[in-house]
């Protein structure tokens, strides 16, 4: 499993120092939605400029006007960007499409989407995202949408998951399939952030030898 | 009817400028999610500051992290946010927590939400926002919802209408209720802005004296 290092909620020099402290074990760095509506395109061309190698993410959650929104995502240095599967379809698709024409990729945002509108759209060429969001967690409402996974194992398609992950999280998303773990506090607001990226990522790899055997 | 003017894909100098041109005739200013996301804050900051007598609308579109992303919101200036109606119920309450807190206001926005959702969150005390999506206009598939504002109107709560409206548009919305008029482009790439900001307003205050008789 790959590892997703998402940076929310602080300084955009605070993000960068995270994201470059932890550059060795993350797959791929997420710059946030709070970032991006806190610091705007900035915030994804700073931190794309601080770690040109790795595949940086912008979490856009578009939900409407999806030409120009993947249009900034894209030029300010995305490799990939998020729309939520909530959004109309044609959104979903406009950014497909937008991202079909750069070589890059689409993550579909599952929070708060039903099984039902995620088997629409389940066959769009992008990761898809289950994502326990943050105020459902802190609700106490929130537990992990393994039946979400379960469906999206079954489709065979890339998934991710995203919501409170910790190192203990890992072989359960292992059982489900899933791709690309996102994890957030768990790191950005560890004592040792670079530490807490590299027992993340060697969670993460001692799962998949342990499948592999 | 009162008038929302929606500043959208512009530069923050282009969009404080159409503020500045048309305040005569708008009652709301509304910063675009497209400049939030390419600006950050500084697009909220700014045209509070150029219109500091005017209510200005943080297009926000929520979807988690509801304190924070609240917090930048109103910090910034805003006297209004949106939170996506697709959002979980939780991140909607919390919106709502965050704007009594200071005395603001909330808009939900009804972008992709169906009626049986719809009438889930009808109770919270916001503005409901009946929302064609601009992909979805431009697609050819979005027609304004009707039956939507209809439930809205029954259910006597405050609502307002957004997407591809025009000064053709304003007698039907008056008919169904709506108490703001949100209108973007067809202010904004109109040759002569004022003008046209005019027209609409005039449009909305004939509609309720006609209405009155």
């Amino acid at each position: 499993m790959e590892l997703q290092l998402a940076l929310d909620r602080l300084s955009l020099e605070d993000a960068i120092d995270l994201a470059r402290r932890t550059d060795y074990f993350t797959d791929y760095v997420e710059v946030g939605t709070s970032l991006i509506k806190e610091f705007g395109m900035r915030s994804v061309f700073e931190v794309k400029k601080a770690c040109p190698d790795k595949l940086v993410m912008a979490d856009m959650k578009i939900m409407d006007n999806a030409v120009y929104e993947s249009k900034l995502a894209f030029e300010a240095g995305a490799d990939l960007l998020t729309v939520m599967g909530a959004a109309p379809v044609e959104t979903i698709e406009i950014c497909l499409n937008e991202a079909e024409k750069r070589g890059r990729t689409v993550m579909i945002d599952l929070l708060n989407t039903d099984l039902e509108r995620t088997a629409k759209i389940v066959h769009c060429p992008a990761i898809f995202c289950v994502h326990t969001s943050k105020d459902l967690q802190e609700s106490g409402n929130g537990s992990f949408e393994f039946e979400g996974l379960s469906f999206l194992k079954e489709m065979g398609v890339r998934t991710a998951a995203a919501g409170g992950i910790g190192v203990k999280s890992i072989p359960s998303l292992q059982k489900s399939g899933v791709s690309i773990v996102i994890a957030g506090s768990s790191i950005t607001k560890a004592a040792d952030p670079s530490r807490a990226a590299a027992e993340l990522k060697e969670a993460c790899m001692k799962g998949m030898s342990s499948l592999e055997c």
